[in-house]
C-alpha cells in the first residue's frame, strides 16, 4: 500500500513537472537539474560556473536545501538571480526537490531574462533521482572523497543522469580512489553517461563542463525555434 | 494530506522499532544504527571497529544499500556475521532502512551470540534520522571532505544522534576544512552531541570510539540487569 501511494504522488509530481517544463519552454529557458549527495560540491561548482558563463549566458538559481540560505548566501555576491527553497516544513524536511517546489518558486524568477536556469536539488544520491521538476537536464556531480564503487550502490541517480560531473580532482594524489575503476562502475550502469572530470577549486576540466552548457542552450532554442 | 500519509508511516514504524528494540533487550544486544552521507566512511569505520572489538565483543553487522553487496562482501573477511537489505524492491529504492526491513533480517541472526550488532545505513543525511529501527544508540559519521557546513544545512542528523564521529581527519591539510567553525556548527545545532575526530585509513582517533562502544555496551548490560 505503501508503494501504491507513492506511485501516486509520482505520478502527481510528474504532471506539474510537464507544466513547469511548458513555462520554461514558452520562455526560453534552458534548466539543468543539479544533484549530488551532501558536500560533493555542487555549490562550489555553480559559483565557477556562474563567473565563466557572465558574458555568455543569463543565468539564474533556485537553492534547495532542507534549512538555511548558507547556499544561496554564497552565490548572492555573484549578481545573479537566486531563490531559496527550504524544504523544511514538511515532514522534518524533505530530502529532495519536487515539481510543485519549483512551480511555487517560479514567480519570483523572471524567466524571459533567463537563459539557464540552474536548480540546485537537496544533498542526496537517492530520492531527487525519482522527482523531476520540469528541468531539459539531469547533472549529477560526485566527489572522488565519496569513493568509486557509488554507481554500483546508487544506480538510479547514474541512470536517469544526462551529465557526469566528478568532482575535486585535485585531491586525486590523496585519496585511494581509482579512476580507471569508477570509469568502469559508471559505465556498467549507464554506458551512454558522459563524464566530465574536474575540479571547483583549481577550475580544471571546466572548459569542458561551461561548452557542454553553451552548447545544450544553443541547442534546445534551436530545437524551440524549428 | 502527503504529509499526514508519511506522519502515519513513521508511527507504524515506531511499533515496530519497539517490538525491535524488546527483543534486542531479551537477547542482551546492544544496537548501533550507524548513518551517514554516501562515501563518508561508514563501511571503513565499521572494518577496523570490527577488528579491534576483536576478543572484546561479540559483533554483528547488518548492511542496508540501494543495491548490490559491496559493503557485506567488505567486512565478510573478518569473520562476523553480515545480513545483507537491499532497499531497491520499493520505489526505485528506499533512501533509508525502516524498523519493518530490520525486524525482517533479524531471524537470520542468533542474537544470543551478539553483544552488539552494528546497522550500517543508507548513505543519506536525512530521512535515516527519520527512522528509528530499535537501535539503542544513533551514531552519525561526516568525512571532513563534506564541508563544515553540513550541521546548519541537515539539522535533523545532528539532533537525533548520541554521537558523531568526523572521519577522514587525514584529509585535514589537503582540505579547506575549518575544524573549529565545524565544531561550533555542530555545538550550535546539538551542543549536547559528543564528537570523536578520527581517521579510519590511519586509525588515529580509534581508541576513544572503540572505548565509547565497549563502556555504551557495559552500560546497557547493567540497566538490562537492574
Amino acid at each position: 500500500m505503501q508503494v501504491s501511494v507513492l506511485r501516486a504522488v509520482l505520478d502527481a509530481n510528474d504532471l506539474i513537472a510537464k507544466e513547469n517544463r511548458k513555462q520554461f519552454d514558452a520562455h526560453g529557458c534552458f534548466v539543468v537539474n543539479l544533484m549530488s549527495a551532501p558536500g560533493s560540491g555542487k555549490t562550489a561548482i555553480l559559483a565557477r560556473t556562474l563567473e565563466a558563463l557572465r558574458g555568455r549566458l543569463r543565468a539564474a538559481v533556485i537553492e534547495g536545501d532542507v534549512q538555511g540560505t548558507l547556499d544561496a548566501d554564497r552565490l548572492a555576491p555573484l549578481g545573479v538571480p537566486v531563490v531559496q527553497i527550504n524544504t523544511d516544513p514538511h515532514f522534518g524536511g524533505e530530502c529532495h526537490l519536487d515539481a510543485r517546489m519549483i512551480r511555487n518558486a517560479l514567480p519570483v524568477l523572471d524567466l524571459d531574462g533567463v537563459d539557464v536556469l540552474f536548480i540546485e536539488n537537496v544533498g542526496n544520491l537517492v530520492c531527487p533521482a525519482e522527482f523531476s521538476v520540469g528541468e531539459d537536464r539531469k547533472v549529477m556531480v560526485l566527489s572522488i572523497a565519496e569513493g568509486e564503487d557509488k554507481p554500483l550502490k546508487y544506480p538510479l541517480m547514474f541512470r536517469v543522469s544526462q551529465l557526469l560531473l566528478l568532482n575535486k580532482l585535485d585531491l586525486l594524489e590523496h585519496l585511494d580512489f581509482d579512476l580507471a575503476c569508477f570509469r568502469a562502475n559508471a559505465a556498467r550502469v549507464n554506458p551512454a553517461l558522459p563524464l566530465i572530470e574536474l575540479s571547483a577549486r583549481t577550475g580544471q576540466g571546466f572548459q569542458a563542463w561551461v561548452e557542454w552548457l553553451v552548447d545544450e542552450v544553443a541547442a534546445s532554442a534551436t530545437r524551440r525555434a524549428s
